[in-house]
């Protein structure tokens, strides 16, 4: 850890007794000049692979970039304020959603697919690597792009790969990048009703 | 752990190192008769707030019940083949996601919901507690019971609480009391483009 690397413990504290994954975890958008290993970087989707879904439908799916090549056709269809930052990541994966199953359509697949996505980010983080997801893309670009199917919805396009310095980002990005806070619980768990607080709550 | 609870572990395994949890976290349906204690079900909320969203938007919020009258209430919006086994959780949540913000609608907020559930539900298997998550509950009648605002939706109820034995379970539900598997990894993710397979994959 590099002096301009800000540890997320110094900034965030948990209100509760927590596995520190949760706290270390956040989204930095320096990426430093070093690939990731082909095993690490599976082990990402081993992880996603295993969250839970309805009716273990598992409608996540992952289209991967690490070539150069692939690289450039996806920074092709993320829009300009992400990829200011995002183009020095080695690697960069959509995860798309499948909305329809056999049995018709899929109702949870977007919520499902969310899921998957908390658990790269974890084992990520357990595996020293970092994460950010994006929503700033051209959809209907990575579609094209990509050679979804009607029924595959893209959600994210993720960054992935080892932190870099913050000197290294634009300037406008250099003082945004330390882990952001949360909504206190109180405001975000009720109990019996919408809006009824818990009055124990930190 | 009794001889009637398989360990996840001797069903599953993963083709790539990663945090044990993942494969330990399932979704079982026989709950213990067993109060879960506050700050452990607070801890629970506590791992989804850090999960990552959109702007940081957050738009997960949680409704618990865990009184006998708001269990009830929960009750009577939860499907009837749900309630047949979740009817023992000593605790259940409802998580609703907020699809507006003052800047406007939120497209994410169904996929955000679903990151914050799985953290929730990942800290849960390590506090030694199992979660189930069903998205068969009657959408309207939660809605009505909780006082949803408009601009807040239903995604699922998750049944909280300690592992029970099997054979407490409706028999129709005893068999399928076991860890289910997955799609293999190279089904899962694309390189590329969609359906293009990595040959390295396990």
């Amino acid at each position: 850890m590099q002096p301009s690397q800000t540890k997320p413990e110094t900034l965030r504290q948990p209100a509760y007794d927590i596995d520190p994954v949760f706290i270390q975890r956040w989204s930095p958008r320096s990426f430093a000049n070093k690939d990731v290993p082909e095993e690490t970087l599976f082990s990402l989707f081993e992880a996603a692979r295993w969250a839970p879904s309805a009716n273990n439908m598992q409608p996540w799916r992952f289209i991967v970039a690490r070539t150069k090549e692939d690289l450039e056709t996806f920074h092709s269809f993320i829009l300009p304020g992400n990829l200011a930052w995002c183009q020095n990541a080695p690697a960069l994966a959509v995860l798309a959603s499948a909305t329809t199953t056999e049995r018709g359509d899929n109702r949870a697949h977007a919520f499902d697919a969310g899921t998957a996505w908390g658990y790269l980010a974890l084992e990520a983080t357990r595996q020293g690597l970092v994460t950010h997801a994006m929503g700033g893309f051209d959809r209907e670009k990575a579609r094209a792009a990509l050679g979804l199917p009607d029924d595959v919805e893209p959600q994210i396009v993720i960054a992935i790969g080892y932190r870099g310095e913050k000197e290294a980002l634009p300037e406008n990005l250099q003082e945004r990048e330390q882990p952001n806070g949360r909504r206190p619980l109180n405001e975000t768990v009720f109990e019996g009703g919408f809006g009824k607080v818990i009055d124990a709550l930190k």
